[in-house]
């Protein structure tokens, strides 16, 4: 078998999120890392590619000389797709470049900072016909498929509501200006855009739910709070929601909850059942019905849809966890560009990745939140 | 050890809640029912009333039969203090009379219909001296209390952020007009009031914060809705919430949530560390601060303080449960009514029971959400 | 309703299981404490009798005198049974003597010291007719009457392996000597009898098992110890169980395990399915099974038996815990005496409540095991 | 950075545990394939090893025709270690045949049949001063990590129990001879050797007890069952263990269990201090002590010592899980391989992984546990 060639754009010496996306693409072994423009500090990067072991004419100090470079070589060799993995405000130029020049995209999220510049890499990807994909992650665990599944197939009847809340506590004292790179950036309007907490987490709040539940925002009401002393953008932020269909929800999304490490969780609720999810023990999905004892569905266990078994390694019990979870963006964004390069249709659960309408959607969440936070009506439309 | 003599106004035959008012005050062999009108249909009231075992000429057709009979009586005879188990809209007459008549008062929870209601009885207590106790009984919890003791004396820094959920499922179809008294009543504006959900409930959950946490409500924002078809009341809520010290909150509240039983929950969220409890595993409490592995403080367990080590009975491990809870209510109530008829002080651990100001409070919570939950405009002022 | 007249021998001031047998009764309102003897020191017995409220003709200074007035008195004035809460060696005198004189008996466990005692009390039982219940209380648990409905009902298979546990660690240090009456007469030979924690909880583990499976041990293999030093009994057990019908088991016992509370468990698993149960988390029973998604059974939830059902108090959700159960091993009881007085046959879930049989087959379970652990033949016959 | 270069012996197409060892060597990117005898069949052989890309001159039908090529080959060229994952009769002669070479082993575990052959290997190991690791790889959790330095620093005081369950029940029913290999190997003793279950996973709740505690065993007792009708060897077990320093243990381990996936977990117990682990749960470990609340320690959260947090990858609450930890012993082996390559000093907390010593001890334990539940003698001397 063939591994897919990429080049990763960000995600040098000191970066987190490079690292995670790369061991992800490692652990099934698909894809191989074959160029870069891994910082924007030229020295930085080249150092960083050869820590990586790429090839010195594969090592670029910028991303205009990555992509001029691939542009210049044939097919054969060329890259399969890019990795964007920079700091936000650098989504926009690299991915629509790459997009532009038919190079397949996976880009990490939020996908850019405004919905303008969304809808134009919709039609500058529409164009070129590119792979585009946006690593809303936790969407990869397998029981976040079978919850979709379970939706989609009817198992909770209508939608009424939906409960969904990431909460961190990492941020509750003031880390920007101390060294710390990650607290840095997200407090920093000129990197992180318009919102902190709600951009950084909220939106896979939302995105866990659009995944989920296909539901669509009617409208919502924000009220966000920077609780931190000297902090710019928000660091808790708390969302009712209305739905097209009569849903009602609540998004809760903070970094100051103290003791709260990586606590994403959902709660669904139909007419006829139930489904709760929790990312720190992502194994299991409770499922409650009206009338029978709830059940405890297993990664790999019984009774699970095509999708979630397809997105499982290891027998049940063994807990699969983030990275997994990760790569299985990656597989089905690498079964997409190997079906584009080869021509050919993709079998039915094949393909399974968020793309540039969930990109696009988050943005939208965001620049929404933000106006409902900042308004005295009480529901903005979105 | 002479006990406390108390009679029940309501709880008569195929009522719930009266039996568990006297399951609670029974659990600890400190008060004995000997006069009654349990019920507003005198036949009813008469034949419970015969079950229970009081004497016939204690046991009454009508409240106002019993409050003139008990005022007959030497005080040495005299009741101790009314339980009010009614439904409602007759916890406002009943209580008035028994209160300006100088006898104690036990009432059950929502208090009131209005806020004027609500003055109205704080005036009368304070004038004629009575104990009056609101039985907000989640509350009586050992590690509810040992919560609010903690922050108190300040283990969790300021407080920025409070989560309390209050879901259940039982009323997720149109139980109402099938015989099911329970859901009958709480779905009838004329019995319920002007709040569906938000009032059974939700109530609940707004006592919990404040019991805990001692924080003031300075605005809300709510939205309630009534998901089964034809039902007149809310039958889900949620709210955000302001608090005067800048603190932010989320109240959810809910009967249609498939598979949640009696899911009261609550997080609050400090500078310096949080905690978490649950009610359907009521026996342990979480508390985690910004530097160190999170605690599990367990009900009788090491590190409690001397409001939480008094409300319990049994050995750690040993699970105490509801009714204890109910039980550390009436505790309470009771010493503080021993007290007054012995005419002498509490001591510092003694006469923990939620009272009217709680119960007063509760009540605006109650109107504050309703006109929120009509408004277009953002944020109601409590 | 006429309540059941009873009357305690043990349980005085300074006691502690016997103000849990009177809680458990007054629970439910049925039981009524007329006489007693509540200690074996002649003051404290008549004080703790005037402090519970008793009569004075009624307050017994020794057991011998509250039988005597007893047997005096009129039927109508008599008894209904007596409920013997003392240290385990009086066990057996009071119990033979009441029930010889006719009196139906709830007895705490283990029930004797011997297997000749309880063979005798068999007899005795037998002979007089009278109603006889061991106060093994946990299995007074709504859930673990749910699986031992499961289990018969054939809904695991045909059962294969049990383990059972109940794990404390209150005892992990020196404890006697140091004014702590509970410790002291349980590492007491002489009121304790040949075993210390296998007798004082690993007995409760035995019965659960038996309870919930019905499965006959056919031999056990023991490693008894005492780790704290100086100390004369097991303060911590384990045992190999092999059962007749060629299940084999693991019972582990300890009261030496730093951190545990009164943490007891059993996982029973069949050909077809698995149970797990953990009263300190009573209200929930996982079942699982060979090709579906485990199930979570709540108390009072859906999906149970009508013995189940019988044995809640509340809605599900709300917890109930340690009293109940405890309240539900004397309805079953109180019924079998009500039936006996009243001369008729009870319905089929009527008198559920552990006996004699369970009684004698606890004892010859603790002097089974003392037996094997001191021998170095592998396999002691039961 | 240099990867090392390695080749694996068995672990071709069909195989399970081959691939999760590549998985787990590929998320740190650390380790490259460029060799490999992947199946006995050499059909089969060649075929995997072009699949997963292997240069045509260093895929080999045999692995003796690998050693004989890997000797021809200058040090430059030559693997670094050759990594084990046959079925278990066949560790021993390719692990003493590498081992003599001179070449660094990493071999899957039980690590050989005979106490003889695991001896035969440690003196080989010695005499060419190879690196020989055993993948006990739930070592490599970072919390196992944790709870193991607690212990040796004392946090426990002196250890009295150690109670260790791998619980699964995937073998409940008879899938040997319907096509499914991993039930096949397991229950032919040409290819699992004397013991079934207990030293498939008995072994791994040895390897984690001895891992953690340091306790060596004294003697045992154990009970093994073949319970499905026709199995040769055993799929239950469950041993009373003795340790040398006086402590106590009991070690589970069944594979028809209904209902349990990969329920490894173990719980610690000293004089002043115990430990609760779950590898279904594995980001969290419990802490207990005589006198405070539990205390939860996380991956990556606070307390912990510098070996877990060495072995982590990413922020606390994103799940970590098998793969991980698997992966840990990869680095441990690594780090050592590439001292003795570089002829240099691991530093402290360097170099940490399971070894011939945990390989040897494993294969007596399950001589002695074979050997003792074919006794009637009580105690198997250790």
């Amino acid at each position: 078998m063939t591994k897919l060639r990429y080049a990763m754009v960000g995600g040098g010496q000191g970066a987190f999120i490079g690292s995670v996306h790369r061991r992800a693409m490692a652990l099934d072994g698909q894809m191989e890392l074959v160029a870069g423009a891994l910082s924007s500090s030229p020295d930085k990067a080249l150092a960083s590619g050869r820590e990586l072991g790429l090839a010195d004419e594969r090592n670029h100090s910028s991303w205009q000389a990555l992509l001029d470079d691939e542009l210049r070589r044939p097919p054969s060799e060329r890259i399969d797709f890019v990795s964007i993995v920079t700091p936000n405000h650098m989504h926009y130029p690299v991915a629509k470049a790459f997009a532009e020049a038919g190079i397949n995209v996976v880009c990490d999220k939020p996908l850019v900072h405004t919905s303008e510049q969304a809808q134009d890499l919709i039609a500058t990807a529409e164009k070129s016909g590119v792979v585009f994909a946006v690593t809303y992650n936790y969407t990869g665990y397998p029981l976040v498929r079978q919850a979709r599944h379970m939706v989609a197939s009817g198992q909770l009847g209508e939608i009424r509501k939906v409960i969904v809340e990431y909460n961190q506590g990492w941020m509750s004292t003031r880390l920007e200006g101390t060294g710390n790179k990650q607290a840095d950036w997200r407090t920093d309007p000129a990197r992180s855009g318009i919102a902190g907490c709600i951009g950084d987490i909220g939106s896979h709040a939302e995105n866990l739910v659009a995944t989920i539940t296909g539901l669509e925002i009617e409208s919502l009401c924000a009220d966000l709070t920077a609780f931190v002393p000297g902090r710019k953008l928000d660091d808790d932020g708390n969302i009712l929601m209305r739905y097209t269909n009569g849903a009602r929800g609540v998004l809760i999304s903070s970094q100051i909850e103290v003791g709260c490490e990586n606590d994403l969780r959902i709660r669904v609720f139909g007419t006829q059942g139930s489904l709760a999810w929790h990312q720190e023990n992502p194994n299991r999905l409770l499922y409650s019905t009206l009338d029978a004892p709830p059940q405890i569905f297993t990664r790999n266990g019984p009774g699970l849809c095509n999708a979630a078994v397809k997105a499982s390694r290891l027998p049940a019990g063994h807990p699969e966890a983030f990275f997994e979870a990760f790569a299985n963006i990656y597989v089905g964004a690498g079964e997409a560009i190997s079906a584009r390069k080869e021509n050919r249709v993709l079998a039915p659960i094949e393909g399974d990745f968020p793309g540039l309408v969930d990109g696009a959607r988050g943005v939208r969440f965001i620049e929404k939140t933000v106006e409902s936070a900042r308004s005295s009506i009480k529901w903005v439309a979105f």
